[in-house]
């Protein structure tokens, strides 16, 4: 029997979860919740059907886990461990400095009712922050790097079309190759911000803007742009449409450390992603995490849960017997 | 208090385990256990002492977990059931052909004593393992491709200096840079032996022996150089000893997938290793599940476990709130 899916939220993620359960024969969407008419929203999936998110307490039986696809600034902080009161839940909560605080609030909504809540799934936080950890756990002596990029960051893209004159734009995070390589070569630098990434935006002014006033802006704006190398582009709205309507994404988690007795030899870990839909791709680990959630839940667990606390083997739609034989 | 770890054979594997436990603050070394003479032995632990295998039976009570560094061939498919009957214990098995057996009979051992067995634990099996079980249950479409090296092979450096009129040699095994980048760009390919690695030997030849049929004889040998482009460099003892005397190894795991509605987008996830020492860098990662076999035991786990039945937090010395607070 496959495991019943809800997504509350349809924007990129909520989609993109809609995709990834497309590619799971053992996943089957139920329903997409939202808070606007649910006439209004349009799915992909024939067999499912668009609800009202307060109709989601009364299909408490019909749903195994619920993917919360909000944000993590004013969604998220109160929608998991309200649903986590009815369902297995699922969330990307990216706040870092909130984790803390939201996991506490799962942990107890789900305690309480004995379901089973994992919380920030994604790549970062999410596989990074699992590669960070199997790498520090081997090499305790080292020294820990992550890059991202090349790929859009929304933040930044937001705080450019807030400038005044500004119609559109898109920001792209680019790692400093010369950085990664001498991570890789085991130099263990100490990289400022300015030296790790720099910061390209493709900007589409209004007309008569000052172009020389939005671009000092950008360069200028503090915890955005000021501490990094920028680069401003002027383009037409037609060739940001056509060259970067897309949400690539992607980065670099490097660990080098030393081993031996007299620490004489030099290790690197490196893990990396290159992802031409940041959305899709944290989709896909969600959906990984959802049929985790709904293992562990069989089980009898309950809790809030991170990456860290899911044995991989609760991922995959294989057995035990089939893992071992043909991944191990 | 600490964790109390006993090494059976103290070979390279045993050694770099000793380093490893040196590194981990939280893990203390009993003792070393051999079959031969102990006073034959010495470790670089003064606080720990080499005793014969004969006596761990009579030790159960003072290890909490026993790392088996013999090899797979002939010393861990008995030894690993047989300990299991009085210890935790963790093994690097790395046939992966009769892995399933393997866990099968340590299973059964665990299972029946109340202990926790993980086997195949280091890189490969072991990291790559885990890294291609995750790209699988993330990327459902696509399509996996494990590189070995640059690095020492053991198996092929025995075969050269089985040849008759070689006194020694050592083998590497070098990925083909141009498949990896194939690989990287998305483009699926479907590569022979040959196309995905070269293989580079060190050989030094006894005195008057026939460089010509030497070389002939490994370029042509079946199973490990006929299927693959070899170079065979006839060198000094000297310049062995000097230049080829480390155990170099690593390599890359890469998986390459679709995702969208209609399969439109792209990702390569790729996790490298680049080793100083093959075995030091494997005792580092035993190590992490020695301790995480002990953690599950205590929790009154048991039975055999591989990397993929062990949540990631068990690994590491830090609490779940610290990594939360600082990995996630």
């Amino acid at each position: 029997m496959s495991i019943r899916i809800g997504i509350l939220g349809y924007g990129n993620l909520g989609r993109g979860v809609e995709c990834a359960i497309k590619h799971n024969p053992d996943l089957e969407l139920t329903g997409v919740f939202t808070r606007r008419d649910p006439k209004s929203v349009k799915i992909l999936t024939e067999s499912a059907k668009v609800y009202h998110a307060d109709e989601l307490e009364g299909m408490k039986d019909q749903i195994d886990v619920l993917i919360l696809c909000g944000g993590s600034a004013t969604d998220l902080p109160w929608q998991t461990p309200k649903y986590a009161q009815w369902f297995n839940v699922v969330d990307s909560f990216d706040t870092h400095a909130k984790i803390p605080e939201h996991f506490a609030d799962v942990d107890k909504a789900a305690s309480e009712s004995g379901h089973v809540g994992i919380i920030s799934v994604g790549w970062d936080p999410g596989m990074f922050s699992l590669n960070r950890m199997y790498a520090n756990a081997i090499l305790t002596n080292g020294k820990d790097y992550t890059f991202w990029g090349k790929g859009v960051s929304q933040g930044h893209s937001d705080a450019i079309r807030r400038i005044k004159g500004v119609k559109d734009g898109k920001q792209y995070t680019i790692p400093v190759e010369a950085a990664l390589e001498s991570v890789r070569r085991g130099e263990n630098p100490e990289l400022s911000a300015r030296e790790k990434h720099t910061r390209e935006c493709f900007v589409v002014a209004e007309e008569g803007a000052d172009l020389a006033r939005i671009e000092e802006e950008i360069k200028t704006m503090p915890n955005y742009f000021s501490d990094y190398d920028t680069t401003v582009h002027f383009i037409s709205q037609e060739e940001l449409d056509r060259d970067h309507s897309g949400i690539p994404h992607g980065g670099f988690v490097i660990r080098t450390g030393k081993t031996g007795w007299e620490d004489e030899h030099n290790h690197v870990i490196e893990y990396s992603l290159k992802l031409d839909s940041n959305p899709e791709f944290t989709s896909s680990v969600i959906a990984a995490y959802a049929r985790a959630a709904y293992r562990m839940y069989k089980e009898g667990q309950k809790g809030c849960k991170t990456v860290f606390d899911v044995a991989p083997a609760y991922l995959s739609a294989l057995s035990g017997e089939e893992l071992r034989k043909h991944l191990l």
